[in-house]
């Protein structure tokens, strides 16, 4: 293997750094403390970036598609900027995994060729930088998933989403850090370390889309790509104040992503945007679905991304505990207020009763570890690189035959069909739920929380509609945060 | 369990003549000779069915329909004439596996009667008997699929699909017989024992839904419900001379059906429905569809009944065999003459290669028995019942371990990617293939062909289209029959 699993560690963390050129690396005079939590507004403070490079980085995607697409921002502008600001990011909250910055360059200036020659814009995504999580494999560039056994391997193809955004002019520039086989609620690994939350590094950006919503929320990134089997996009988000969606099983193609427990599909892992404006999110699934990814994806679905009519009057169910841990006050407030406003507005709330959640959280560990953890120790043992302290789970695990695993699958379907039984009895649209118990957690510490820590975090809701009604669920998030305003 | 097997099998068989009324039992004179072979034309040259009853039962789903809505015919009348039949059916080929001919007349009577109040139709199946494959769940009545360990355990409730179908006005009258755990190609099993087929009784039926194929033929069901999980509908529909759509997973709900292998998920099994007449078979996947049953089977997919825009002209690849195995003459034949034709009409036909088909059978064969065969032995071992030869394999069956299992899912994601991008590259709108490579074949030989025994029997062809194109399946289909017209 080249070396111990420190020594690979330590040199994918080197290249890394190497990768960031001379002109993007923050002046040792500029950085700030150590101490200094919130570093989200270094960007503005430091002097260091020039006024059109925050215009850029400011902006939302929807803000940049238009002027992309005419000519009047160069792809290659807009690129280097958010490859500047994504680097800084990395310097700060330790963020990123891997690096395209040359290539996102060549790109932008393909691109920009075609604007300048009259061609038009290529896709969708014309000349859009776009952050990718670290398991969607970019040709040329390592998926390591944090396994220091899968360093310096890099991909022989792009993920099939990865070709679609390439083919609507999207930019590829970085992907961002998980934690070890993506099973961890913080972004930490033995490979990279640990990703920090820039809106206070004490605390976690969240996992296992973690890097991701480090880099978008110091807006590193205008729009990225997470993935999501059991809240991996959803914690991050929660825990930096941004906007996901948590798509059903084929609706956005998962071929040629590297799974941290590969072959497992009795819980399917999903991707789905992260962003920090609704209407980007919006704009980003109806674009990848309007690609018909079903032609490339044998698993994805062939439904189209569908006009929603709203009823006028939404029922909603509230979810205000999972049965299992309280959420702390803030976030308890902030479903009390989302609540009054909703009402005020004329839509029908009811409680909800987290009846079968536990049972639904058992089996999700039972899925996740029927392999008795081979799949993680597999990796692992190539480099003797050790279990990290997260993943206990994985070491106490005992595999499952195939015939309990066939029971697993029966009991599974009883509780599909208790939950949508039950939904359909109360005849709700969706269900408005905390996402963590809190907004986010001092770092290592994912399960236990501290109040004065998170003083002055944002706090994240999350809205649950059926599954395949992505649309659906946008329009009622739109709703909601009209509501709110 | 209140007798060994064999006590628990003759009783079921009996307790099963037992509830075939005395009206309805063939007087022992008109009986056929044994060594009669096609007994299809029994209920006309017998005289012991009345040219009502004959006319009710040669007829279409669809030529019934109108009339039982507009109370022409009485669903009485209609259901009595159908439970003769399908009692005679049983008496000559053995097809049945259940009866409920008081319930279903005291049903078609509450029908009649919402006709005979001006209350209209209570919907799209008005009246109509419809049967059902042994596997779906009625309340009050056994779904042993073959084991007689499972004699005497009535379902508590209805399969989700038999409610859809309830709710639609349709009449249940018999369930139809299966093979063992409904994973042989002939429909035989220890309980009932064998079904034989009407054409020719010295030939198989098919399997595992050779005792709906083998009613439908004799036509003791105007449209019948079986299901599919490795050709169970298409290899009786073939030997049998019928129609049939095996649909993809998620289109038609397969909630409360008794599997043969309780929560095997890696190939699912679906059901769809067997017909003489395709435009029954049209009518009534877009009925299911349009009942919206994914509120009710969390694994439905919402998905509408859709238009479908033909192209002018098809684009079909022809494969004409397997790389396993050659079809027989009559079957090469059948496919060279709807070519020929197809081609006349304007069609581009070209050669499919068989490339995988061997992959894809043993990926099959080993999903099937990754619990080392111990859902099967379970249920032999609670009467001591024994395997039977056709199921062999299960005796040699190895258990997968978890890992096992995931790496199994991973070779067959590759196999589907394959597949996949070969008929994208092709630009195929189907693939027309054998069903068998043979017409049918004689009782207990389903893997060795005897020329002289098949003789006269109708072929079948089967016309394959991508996942979840069952409109556009069924809309080929039609230009196919009709070029042959």
């Amino acid at each position: 293997m080249g070396g111990t699993w420190e020594a690979l560690a330590a040199k994918k963390r080197q290249d890394l750094l190497n990768s960031i050129p001379e002109e993007w690396r923050i002046p040792d005079h500029l950085l700030p403390p150590v101490s200094q939590n919130d570093i989200t507004g270094f960007p503005e403070s430091s002097g260091w970036f020039t006024r059109e490079e925050l215009d850029i980085t400011n902006s939302t995607a929807l803000e940049l598609l238009p002027k992309l697409a005419n000519g009047s921002l160069k792809s290659e502008t807009v690129t280097r900027a958010f490859c500047k600001r994504a680097a800084a990011a990395h310097q700060l909250v330790n963020c990123l995994s891997e690096t395209c910055f040359d290539r996102a360059i060549e790109t932008a200036k393909a691109l920009d060729e075609r604007i300048a020659r009259g061609l038009g814009p290529i896709g969708s995504f014309h000349g859009l930088p776009i952050s990718l999580k670290d398991n969607f494999n970019l040709r040329g560039l390592d998926s390591t998933v944090g396994f220091t056994s899968l360093v310096g391997d890099p991909a022989r193809d792009d993920a099939e989403l990865a070709s679609l955004l390439i083919k609507a002019g999207a930019v590829f520039y970085v992907k961002t850090n998980v934690p070890t086989a993506m099973m961890i609620a913080e972004s930490v690994n033995n490979t990279f370390g640990r990703t920090v939350n820039p809106l206070n590094r004490q605390l976690t950006s969240g996992g296992s889309s973690g890097g991701e919503s480090a880099l978008i929320t110091f807006k590193g990134s205008p729009l990225g790509v997470g993935t999501d089997i059991g809240g991996s996009l959803r914690i991050p988000a929660a825990c930096t104040g941004i906007f996901t969606l948590r798509p059903s099983f084929g609706r956005f193609p998962t071929l040629g992503c590297r799974s941290g427990l590969p072959g497992q599909e009795a819980v399917q892992s999903v991707n789905g945007p992260m962003t920090r404006s609704l209407p980007d999110l919006e704009y980003y699934c109806k674009t990848i679905v309007d690609s018909e990814p079903w032609h490339g994806d044998p698993r994805c679905l062939p439904i189209p991304w569908r006009r929603i009519v709203m009823p006028p009057k939404l029922k909603i169910a509230v979810l205000w505990h999972d049965g299992i841990v309280l959420p702390t006050p803030p976030v308890t407030r902030a479903l009390r207020h989302t609540i009054e406003k909703l009402r005020a507005a004329g839509h029908e709330l009811l409680d909800w009763s987290p009846d079968d959640h536990d049972l639904g959280l058992q089996l999700l560990g039972r899925m996740f570890v029927a392999d008795g953890g081979k799949s993680v120790f597999r990796e692992l043992g190539k480099t003797g690189e050790p279990l990290r302290p997260e993943m206990a789970d994985y070491a106490e695990a005992r595999e499952l035959g195939g015939f309990e695993y066939w029971q697993l699958h029966l009991e599974r379907l009883e509780f599909q069909k208790r939950y949508l039984d039950r939904w359909k009895k109360a005849g709700i649209d969706a269900i408005l739920a905390p996402v963590t118990p809190f907004s986010s957690v001092e770092n290592g510490k994912f399960k236990h929380d501290n109040a004065e820590a998170v003083h002055g975090m944002p706090v994240n809701l999350q809205l649950i509609a059926q599954r395949l009604e992505e649309e659906k669920c946008i329009e009622m998030c739109k709703v909601i945060v009209k509501t709110l305003d």
